[in-house]
């Protein structure tokens, strides 16, 4: 039996690639493409670390005016969406790109990050929600 | 000759992890944690964005007074490169949070995005950098 | 009738220090502190913009959970106040050694800008507010 | 006698102004500007901070690429110096709003910053600079 994704002609089912798509594919999506283009004088770590908070301010830029209620139906704007959407693709290449450079396996370390947070943060006993 | 991280008891080679993780596992592993704390209610968009910018703005610090030869070898005094991966984490856990909440398959918008970029910045005939 | 801020012996108004206080003299302080301690080396523009940024995050950091509403009366909690009147007062010591490091007259330079801000954002005629 | 400022026709000296404007003067500039715009829904306390991160994060886009050095010549491109310029206006306008907004008074509270930063940093015995 073949994957309908690749055999047939309808578009790929948009909310299943992440489902099936590791880390390291989207690594190499972003190192080829620095690669081709031969950025590397430019991506030392220190430029890279200002590119992501750059892109990421770029991201907030969405949610500057907006309350925390509308904040969370800005995807119904189908403007909106594409744009914020752009923006998050953005934040992550330069997450990748960093990781890359610096030799970071991220599975790895957001798990190991995430033990260390419910350590710091322990599972409320069913009540109130406690400040993050 | 076999493969030692196979054929050996010893714990998995650290670098392999993103190979066999796919995004959907690291989004699951952030948003499991949240739901544990039932932080649902802070953790809307306009606040997440922010905690990005603010984790972003914790990694930058670790290359605020280096020099960009020096962010090249950040890794290499295992001190840094622990405070490095630690803030690299808590970015990528909230760009999960986003990416979750605001329903984004980051694989498919990373990709998209990746090839208007490619628009955007042509790969030049075999010379110099250009600027990115 | 005399001003008591000036006839008395009493502390002086915090209230008015900004009244009497240029901008120049602000920026002194800062060049000052630099100076003493020999910090020009790291005090390169790009290393300054990234301090800026990392103070602003700090600052944010405030105000990451609060809510819009909450944000208003953060003052009101003397602890609080005191912490982000400190970060107000770091941002504002790089924004001044920028300033500084880039010869920019900020008087100038703001009350041009508020011009051409005037000419893109036109006064409405007495109506609904328009988003900024 | 009068202002040669005012009763010439030559431009205001620039490099001045910083010189004899107060904080409270530019504060009243950026007060009237957002009044006039009835903007004050809009200028709560978050998302001014939020603001000033994303007007940080566009003056920190001019130095992104640039080595620190080439950063310390930014102002020799007449067309970069205005640029620059425009986001260091942008970046004080937002800060001065905040200021007002949290009723800060800027001088007193950089100056008392200022001395507990002196405290934790003391001026070192004329010898290297330490790392700031």
């Amino acid at each position: 039996m073949t994957d309908p994704a690749i055999s047939s002609d309808a578009p790929l089912p948009r909310r299943d690639e992440d489902d099936r798509t590791t880390i390291n594919e989207l690594k190499a999506v972003v190192a080829r493409f620095v690669d081709e283009r031969n950025w590397h004088e430019f991506h030392n770590p220190k430029n890279l670390v200002m590119s992501l908070a750059i892109e990421t301010a770029e991201l907030m830029e969405h949610f500057q005016w907006r309350t925390p209620d509308e904040s969370l139906v800005i995807m119904d704007d189908p403007e909106q969406a594409h744009a914020v959407g752009e923006e998050v693709a953005d934040c992550l290449a330069y997450l990748l790109a960093i990781a890359s450079k610096l030799d970071i396996d991220l599975s790895t370390t957001l798990r190991a990050k995430m033990v260390r947070n419910a350590v710091k943060y322990p599972v409320p006993p069913k009540s109130e929600p406690t400040e993050p």
